[in-house]
C-alpha cells in the first residue's frame, strides 16, 4: 500500500472523466467502488483511442486478475476528473497499469493498480503480448 | 412518446458527460438505464454550476416524481456525450425538464423528460418554487 | 402518467432484487436512475429464467425504444426489492412491459413501462415476435 | 496478491446480492468494477443488519482508505451471489475486512480486502473503534 499520493507529472497519458450525480453516496463524496469505474475507463479508453489495442474485438483479450486502490482524498460531484495512466510492470502476457485520479489538483486523490492478463479470445489461455502492443506500452506509458 | 429526434439547437444549456467502459452492455451499446444517469447529471450539474439551486443543501429540495426517455439511436463508449437542457413546463411547485443526449451529431440520440416536485427539506410537502429559481428557469432554460 | 400506485396482485411474475450501498444518493434514498436498473433486470431476468427468450444470444433481439417511471415512494438500502412484471401491450414486433417495484409493502413504490422492439440480430430491422415467445407472453404475463 | 481462491467455510457472515443486467460488460461477464459494489454492500449491509454500527448516522464514521480484489473466476447474470465476510485485521482505529464472492460454488470467484479507518463524524480525525463495535467484530467476524 503506497504511503503518499503521487503527482500528476508521474503519469504519461490522461483521460478526462466526468463524475455523475449518482456517483456520490450519502456522505456527499464519490463512492469508493466508483473509483474503479474511473480506473477501468482510463485504461480501456487509452487502449482504444491510442490505437494500442482494438478492445473489445482484440485477440488476445485482457482479463482483469487483480486491482487495488489507495484513497488519499475524496472526489466530489461536479468537477472534471483526470485519469492519469502509466505502466508499472510489463510481463510476458500481463500488464500492470498505474492509474492516478486527479480533481482540481496536481496531487492524486487516489492511486490504483490494475492488472490485465492477456488470453486468447477463444482459448482463454495466456498468450504473449503482441509485439506492437508491447512496443507501444514501452514507448508511451513506461516511466 | 415523441416521434422524431430533436436537434441540438432546441436546447438552451449543455453539460459534458463522459461514458464509461462499464456503461456498455453485452451488445456493445450504452445500456438503457445509464441514459438516466446522464439525464439526472445534466439537470443537477446545471442546477449547481449555474447557481440556480444549491443542491443537495437546498430548501426546498427536488424529488423526482416522473421520468421518461425515448431512444432514437445508440450511444457508445468512448466519445463525449452532451446533455442538452431545456424546460418543458414550470408549475407552481414542480419543474419538468427536457433533456436531449448528443454524441457526435446535432440530432439527439435520446430525448428525456424529468419532473422534480419541490418539497420542504423537513416537511416533505410541496412548496412553491423560490422566486429567484423560477426567474432563472424562465430566463435561461425556457424555449 | 399514472395517478396511483399499483398493488402487488396486479403483476404476474416476480424477480428479487437487492439494493446496494452505492444505490443511495446524498439524500439517503435510492437514486432515481437506479430504478431503471431494477426495471431492466426484472425484464431480462424473467426472459432468461422463464425460458421465454435466450438473451443476449436471441435472434431477434430486443432494443429499448421507450421507458418511463412514476415514483410514488422512496426505496432504501438495505432491504430486498421485488420487481413485479406484467405485459401492458403486445404489438406485431414490440412488447411493452409493466413493472412495479415493491419493498416491504404490497403497494408499489414505483411503476414503470418499458418497450422493446424486436429486430433481426444482423438486419437491425423490426421482425414479428417469434410465435413461441408471443404465446408465452400471453399465457404468463398478460393480465 | 493471494494465489488461490478461498472456500465458503473461511467466512463468518453472508449477504445475498443479486447481479443486474447492467453489470455485465461486452464480454458477457460481470465488469471488474462492479465486484467492488458487491464488496462495499457486503460490509455495509452487515454493519447495519447485525447492529454493529448504525451507518450512515454512526459517529465515528468509516472512510475507505484501501481496497483490493483478486479475480479467480467470472461472475455472470443472472444468478444469486453471496458475499462472505470476515475480518482480516482489527487495528486501533481501522478494520480490514476480507470478502469472498460466491456464485453457485463453494470456491470464491473473487477475494477482496477492504479497509475502513474510523474518523469523528465532524473532526474527520481517526478515533479508536467503539468498544461494543470492536467486541462484535471479534466475536462474529474473526476467524
Amino acid at each position: 500500500m503506497p504511503q503518499s499520493a503521487p503527482l500528476r507529472k508521474e503519469f504519461r497519458a490522461f483521460v478526462t472523466l466526468s463524475p455523475r450525480w449518482r456517483d456520490a453516496d450519502v456522505y456527499g463524496h464519490i463512492n469508493n467502488a466508483v473509483f474503479y469505474e474511473y480506473v477501468d475507463t482510463t485504461v480501456n479508453e487509452w487502449l482504444i483511442t491510442s490505437g494500442a489495442l482494438p478492445v473489445p474485438q482484440s485477440d488476445p483479450v485482457g482479463l482483469v486478475v487483480h486491482s487495488q486502490c489507495t484513497y488519499f482524498a475524496p472526489l466530489k460531484f461536479p468537477g472534471a476528473i483526470e485519469g492519469g495512466l502509466g505502466v508499472e510492470r510489463i510481463g510476458n502476457s500481463s500488464v500492470t497499469y498505474r492509474i492516478g485520479l486527479f480533481q482540481g489538483s496536481d496531487v492524486a486523490a487516489a492511486l490504483a493498480l490494475f492488472t490485465h492478463v492477456y488470453v486468447g479470445a477463444k482459448s482463454r489461455k495466456p498468450e504473449p503480448l503482441p509485439d506492437g502492443f508491447r512496443d507501444k506500452l514501452n514507448r508511451e506509458l513506461l516511466r
